[in-house]
């Protein structure tokens, strides 16, 4: 075994071409192992194992910077950044990220949990070390970027700035053709055309038979490294007038195989030499290696540790509040022509593909672009259609003015269906969905319903497409679907026991809670608050809410300033997220908050 | 006088083209004339006029949509469609808006105060129109976006989005060469380069000499009309292959010279007839007519009404609170190299124009880049420089995301200076900063200070830069920057007055409110809570709280909630923002939302 706890990328300088092959299969044999226990992502790991041990054995780690996107991509960069031996506590509460983080190592340049940001993330790098620290040859900072990312517009606000700069840095277009569903969009279309125009480097065009092949080569084949280098340069180098990321003002090398380790090496060698913005174009295979992953990369994106146990690998088809979501407005699309779903590239994630498989004239997948895919239902929904928008929470953030300024303010009527609304365990800090309740409550004119089990998400999807006027959020949380005995309702409920305290809260977390021994307020619609559920809890002297969700600008805080402005005096208190919540399995992640 | 208020586009259809040239000229005197009172956006709309009257000319709204981005370029096609009487109440309240507004015309096919969106919006439209009322001609949507909103992420994704698509979508890219100050990036440095090298068409270069010239065109000289648009088709059409529209899968139409009528008119009536996705790149300059805006569009961006009665037009020189940070900020990168100043095409509004005089090298204008610009500070805060980013409060919205999962989950010691928060006056609902008080508060590790004049924006922005960790937003107003007798405070301010109420408020208002008959409470920061101001409101039981700003989420809920918590009962009431806030001036609203 090459790959053990000591490996590092300097120790990886030192390997021959031949065991640096054989690190990567040991690398790619671990991956499905460890990954097959601790759950997460494998796809995409497995196809970055040549890509990354090329990175680590060109570039010098942590004085050059890596920075990933998204970040779950870098699994082998930590196994070979020191962080092998704890891999077996990936994903687990106090054990390392499923995504780079600074404060684990130094390696980790940069955070990189949501998509669409390492270029400009990248060129802040590149500019503090020029500013402060200036050098003759200055680091590299590399960004790893998958062709998904490319289809957020923030990497295209990052290339435009980057590519009018002198910065000293390198993009990575990690090209699999596929973001987590199939990648679609006219780029999309411009990738795939690129990659059946251009010459492809196979082993064969490598610089030696270059070399051997061409006058210049055979002019300077004897000649020192540096000529040899150029000579790459003229290899890899395709000066293609009109290519996309040259109109950015980036030079572009490309197509490289991304399971070609000596080719790999070589073309980063070139760019290494070129301290202006460059991005190489490497073509590689998601799951590569694992033929159940090549074959459907898809599933095999993210991984529970459940399914991982279950080997052979196989998808977890047990019903989560996805497939609720998803089954009934396919069912609801039956009946309404109007209704159109949209995705941001994750169409089997949050459950689209049932409604797609129907009426796939009305589904449109909008790639990693949710600021796009709000204002595109916007805008059909300005013309009388009845859009729904499928989006996880933590993404749903992204869209932020886009909810405010191009939905709201006109009170356009779209659905917006927020997966994974709450804790979501061992994702960590990056992906939480605690924010989305706070921050949809703060917009004027929208409505928000968080659903405690399935039939009542059903009952509030149907609600937000024919009871409700303007923009209407209806939250509901990652996982199995719990069909509890909790009656459905419209919008509040309140259990009475005889005693003088109520306990408040909305959501899954409200099962939880109907245990405890106070009288009980569950509401269903959170914003606007329904008077009467105000009116219920003005009877009680102490009162306690609890949230899955942000206490600053949360419904506890917003239920108490509706009692106190009707003259309530009484004990308060909310139980709910005050800070960032770290990795950590769902359950334990519920007890912090409520601190039960 | 050819314009008049029975001005509409079906009469515009039936004018010779030397009329078609006086209405022109009569639409950009009264444009000088009336944006003199009413103040707006001057420059931008001068650019456009003969622009819209051809689009006007050729294509049939309200059948076809129009969406323009942004919305202040929009005031010839509001004269032209029926608001001409009305132009004097421009920005007034309950007059006329300023941007687009669906509600005040059928004309105004969507909403456009903030950038980026049009393209998103426009295909939501026509996706809408082709599922529910299928033509085999349908409806043209167009989108006239200024090469400004080509430097934002959300034009890309749009774009990307729409070039694969079917619909019958026309994007006008009006390219001045500028946003509001002068455009930067990749981008603007390519669109250069394709204004110095393509075929620039001329007059002379029109289809009746093409036709004269060219064997093509001798032979269909006599033909029907439509061989006629086919030959025009070859004059417009360039099929350049790699070109930056053509790779997102657009059809490029270009360079069109934007002040020829005759020209325009004839390149629409090509587009008219493609029905897929396609760009018309038409030149045009901002200001155009008006010797002094054709000098400096930018200092005629945008004026006030004050401004604008102090014929000859003069850009305002009072000091704003843009001028105080501007200026301060200046002082401190003197001392501290480690400074890095950012702004999102707003140098000269934001005051960053003193500051890059001083230290170009540290400062940059990211173009209409918000997401950008966030994570580049992340970026440069990661490697400790100190940097800052100056955005109004209304377009920090867009950055919603970035703040948190770029800059807060790891702390970076980041400092954005919120200029414009709080209501803004004319510009209504798509501007105000009512807002970034409840964005900011509900992510964790924020610090936020709202200083009540310009002594204190300069004490706040010291702290925040050397007394504070993790990042930190100033904010401020618009305006003229007061410096009130209120002593400069830390944290907050109490003045006893023997009353047994207090009042509670912060930022501006606070001036306003100081004379009321009260104990008053005056917060400097405002999130976290210093504790000992929560501590001195316990010793009341009557508490009014302002804010301007939104209610949900607000600091008047958060101290409610921690009062509570300690034990306190009382009157509690919070007077703020509770809906979207129309144009009128700002004493208005304020009044409104103080109910004072």
């Amino acid at each position: 075994m090459i790959l053990n706890n000591k490996m590092r990328p300097e120790k990886l300088k030192r390997l021959s071409k031949k065991q640096l092959r054989q690190l990567c299969n040991e690398i790619r044999n671990f991956l499905i192992g460890t990954v097959s226990k601790t759950g997460g992502h494998l796809a995409s790991n497995l196809g970055m194992v040549e890509l990354t041990v090329a990175l680590h054995r060109v570039f010098e780690s942590p004085r050059d910077k890596f920075v990933f996107d998204v970040g779950h991509q870098s699994y082998t960069h930590k196994i070979l950044t020191g962080r092998f031996e704890r891999f077996s506590e990936l994903r687990s509460e106090g054990g390392i990220s499923g995504f780079p983080r600074p404060g684990e190592s130094e390696h980790d340049a940069f955070i990189g949990g949501h998509s669409g940001i390492s270029v400009s993330a990248a060129l802040g790098i590149a500019e503090a070390l020029r500013l402060s620290e200036p050098q003759s040859q200055p680091p590299k900072v590399i960004a790893v970027a998958g062709d998904g990312a490319f289809t957020d517009g923030g990497i295209y606000e990052g290339m435009n700035n980057a590519g009018k700069s002198s910065a000293n840095l390198l993009v990575i277009l990690n090209d699999n053709g596929m973001s987590i569903s199939k990648n679609t969009g006219a780029f999309a279309a411009y990738l795939s055309q690129l990659r059946s125009s251009l010459r492809y480097h196979k082993a064969k065009v490598s610089v030696k038979s270059f070399l051997g092949k061409n006058k210049v080569g055979e002019a300077v084949s004897g000649a020192v490294s540096a000529t040899k280098k150029l000579v790459k340069n003229a290899v890899y180098y395709q000066n293609l007038q009109g290519n996309f990321f040259e109109n950015l003002g980036f030079k572009y090398y490309g197509i490289v195989d991304g399971h070609n380790i000596n080719e790999l090496i070589e073309v980063l060698e070139v760019a290494k030499l070129i301290n202006e913005p460059c991005l190489i174009h490497v073509k590689t295979m998601k799951g590569k290696g694992f033929r159940p992953a090549e074959k459907n990369s898809g599933e095999f994106h993210g991984i529970t540790p459940t399914l991982a146990n279950n080997l052979p690998l196989k998808p977890n088809h047990s019903e989560s509040y996805s497939d609720v979501f998803g089954k009934e407005i396919a069912a609801l699309g039956e009946s309404d022509e109007r209704i159109v779903l949209i995705s941001a590239a994750m169409k089997y994630a949050t459950g689209c593909n049932y409604f797609n498989d129907k009426f796939p004239e009305r589904f449109y997948d909008c790639g990693i672009a949710e600021a796009h895919a709000v204002t595109f239902a916007s805008g059909l929904a300005s013309r009388k259609m009845l859009p729904v928008f499928a989006v996880y929470s933590t993404f749903s953030q992204r869209g932020f003015d886009r909810f405010l300024h191009d939905c709201a303010i006109e009170n356009l009527h779209v659905v917006f269906a927020i997966d994974r609304a709450g804790v979501v365990g061992e994702d960590g800090e990056t992906h939480q969905g605690v924010f989305d309740v706070a921050m949809f409550s703060l917009i004027p004119n929208f409505t928000v319903f968080s659903p405690a089990n399935s039939s009542e998400l059903k009952e509030c999807l149907r609600r937000a497409l024919y009871e409700v006027d303007g923009p209407v959020a209806v939250r509901y949380p990652r996982g199995q679907a719990n069909n509890s005995d909790l009656n459905v309702c419209d919008k509040f409920q309140l259990t009475k026991t005889g005693s003088k305290r109520l306990t408040v809260t909305y959501g899954r977390i409200a099962e939880k809670l109907s245990g405890l021994n106070t009288d009980f307020l569950r509401l269903v619609q959170i914003k606007p608050l329904p008077p009467e559920a105000i009116s219920s809890a003005m009877n009680y002297s102490d009162i306690i809410f609890y949230e899955e969700g942000s206490e600053r600008g949360g419904i506890g805080e917003a239920l108490l300033l509706e009692l106190v402005r009707r003259g309530w005096k009484g004990e308060y208190d909310v139980k709910a997220v005050t800070e960032f919540v770290p990795c950590a399995d769902v359950e334990t992640q519920l007890r912090k908050i409520t601190a039960l």
